[in-house]
């Protein structure tokens, strides 16, 4: 099931993330890709809170969203590009620490559709902690090469 | 069901998103507040994109979460503060435009669980277009005034 | 949007309905049926309760998968079938009542994705009341008739 | 985390279960009970069947709910209730085959709200194929044992 199917999907996953201005924006790096799992940090930053200065819920989605977005794209072909259908995200304990880290993991490749599911973890003191669950599908979009720009 | 139960709920709203620095960080304003009743502005910026130019689904997430939040908090007592305790969101056309908004409205308040529903609109060409919907599901912290600082 | 492809979706939708044996197994009845609008309908029996002796939020979610999936086939080609990607459902209040009403609107019909609605109401001495409320993603199937049975 | 809160949990769990209608109505067993691990079986029935003949996926999210549900139950106090907040499912692979099982272990299991991921497995010629993801929101209603019948 986590079978890549273009040998070069490392590259097309870093060169899409580069691509995406909000990773930057939120000062997002991409820490491991493989085969069907793919890691984002997130350090601490006030920019990035909600009214208590925590990560704000919308950050930690937002990285979520892109580690599964790239858990899933590792295992599509070469000229596919990756649509973001839903995605379901529980918070689980306030994201209160210095660090976020999104981990994602393909459940379900199929033809069309891939299931991912997400972990964040929030690090305080060196101590890593659950702070949210992602559950999400993403659509393989066919014949449309990742850096092809916008698409119609 | 959509009584405010504090008369001054558009001032702790408004204070409230003051203090989340994401919201400034992605350059959002808070458009409406009535009871139960918030919407959220966010102009495009290539900082706010995805690998193909459109608006990120963090983006959109993050808008309607803080629009749902704040429907939420425009009916909780003045003591009390609000926390997301998941949300799930369908991005249904590419957010490909100028502006996007957030329209949140509660469909049940409960005393200790919220649900709201917030549609997200793309403007482009000055057409709206339904672009996502998210369902999502809040939290009254009582006796924990929104503007107290960190909780534990 | 709630344009049918073709004539004869009525017909469709209600020989589906009559193929489902859960339908009948919970009692259900399908007592409406429009181009992306669909209402089930599923009187209260002992059988269907959980321990509390409300419905069981699995009746629940039953009547409105079943209700926002006849939404979508009723907006989809005549050679095509409905599948149930995803979905999402709030239990708002308990089901504690004499009658459940699951009404699905279709949000969005696209090509391959279809994004459905649902509100359930719990009706008790003739008042109806909101008790869930369901977002869902549905698939075309193209090429495999609802009636085929089963495909692979 | 998986520490349960009364010692009698499993026959709480039991005595529950043995009180949702909906579980009998579907033919479920109760097949495995853990602190915070739970496991529900449902054999093959035709009156359990979409329009296709596989499992429903309102069957399948039934079974899924009620693991879901007493796996949070066996870590709460003995004077308590679980209540199905929300739930979101994705099914993966159509249910085609003898034998359903739902396998749900709690994630977090707050004061108030508890997390809890299911996954559903399909049997056929003895093969367990995974067919479907839950992930759901539980909610300690204290003050309310959970054989006191109907609450208000």
């Amino acid at each position: 099931m986590l079978e890549p199917r273009s040998p070069d999907f490392d590259q097309r996953v870093r060169e899409s993330f580069a691509r995406q201005g909000m990773m930057q924006h939120i000062g997002a790096s991409l820490v491991r890709v493989e085969a069907g799992l793919v890691e984002i940090h997130v350090p601490y930053h006030p920019s990035l809170t909600q009214q208590h200065g925590f990560f704000h819920a919308g950050t930690i989605a937002t990285a979520a969203d892109s580690a599964g977005g790239y858990a899933a794209l590792s295992l599509m072909p070469a000229d596919a590009s990756v649509l973001s259908v839903e995605f379901k995200i529980n918070l689980m304990s306030p994201a209160d620490g210095d660090l976020l880290i999104a981990r994602a993991k393909v459940m379900k490749a199929g033809r069309t559709l891939t299931v991912c599911q997400v972990e964040v973890f929030i690090v305080k003191n060196e101590i890593e902690k659950l702070c949210a669950l992602m559950q999400m599908t993403l659509m393989t979009m066919m014949g449309m090469a990742d850096d092809r720009g916008r698409f119609g």
